[in-house]
């Protein structure tokens, strides 16, 4: 399947999680195999030929790093949601638009100075990626660029990404 | 790698989450490129070969369910927890130690009589991939099997899973 077909799997679904919001739904995207592959390969041809590791974003970013990671040999670290891990590297907060969260990074996982590239499914806001990224950099690694597959032209997210490199397979 | 070293890389940790628990911990595993293929190529040789589709238990089923479905060109339905989904095939309720949880299956994601293999990392108590199981048997599909990485023989999760078919890689 060509990466546009596969691409025009993903749903646009309105007013969720909340009115006037447009969620991108990955799932018809997810269940398809051949699309799924073609997506994974396109976006592990974004990821620098250099790098150590892939962190993934909880919980679709799941999905896309973990089959990068196995078309690319290339471990991956889970950047998680607090209370699942028995033991932390550390943990970053950041604001929501209402109210805030929290990221956290398994201890004795990411080397030092590891060079390490985040994979997400979608960039909107670019909180929570830019949270991930400031994790990642606080405990010593070395962020080489952020992949997605869809990036929200509406939304500042590649701004709140401070200059760190940003891939995207679509703008939409 | 081989299979041996690469499940090596799983840690004991002890008394996590809650005193007396030996938490399996992968994410040493997911870390390690060569010994997550390994992982993932074993689990992937579990799943009949006539299967439709995968399901994966959120969160870290949603790792091996993507390369697994990447390896084989499987698609991937995400078993999610509640408010993750902006349409729902269908949802289910089931007692943990302490309360309910519920998890969420997408609208418009599973066929008709598709036939399903479930994958999760670890089966302990079987109460969250049986009810992933059964989710997935009200909506229509045929659930072919179970596969996980670890099954914990002080545990009773292959009663729980009711003469269902379970492969796991290894029993500790």
């Amino acid at each position: 399947m060509d990466l546009d077909a596969a691409l025009g799997l993903i749903a646009e679904v309105p007013d969720f999680p909340s009115p006037g919001v447009v969620f991108r739904d990955l799932s018809p995207l997810f269940a398809h195999g051949e699309g799924f592959q073609a997506v994974a390969d396109a976006l592990a041809a974004t990821v620098d030929p250099d790098v150590d590791l892939l962190a993934a974003v909880e919980a679709r970013g799941f999905m896309l790093a973990a089959a990068i990671g196995y078309a690319r040999g290339l471990g991956v670290v889970l950047v998680r949601k607090p209370g699942k891990l028995p033991a932390v590297a550390g943990r970053v907060d950041y604001a929501l638009e209402y109210g805030t969260a929290t990221l956290e990074l398994p201890d004795n996982v990411v080397a030092p100075a590891a060079r390490v590239a985040v994979v997400d499914d979608v960039l909107a806001t670019g909180g929570t990626v830019n949270a991930a990224c400031r994790l990642l950099e606080k405990t010593g690694a070395v962020v080489t660029g952020v992949s997605v597959v869809l990036e929200l032209a509406a939304l500042p997210g590649r701004e709140a990404l401070d200059g760190r490199k940003v891939h995207s397979l679509q703008v939409v």
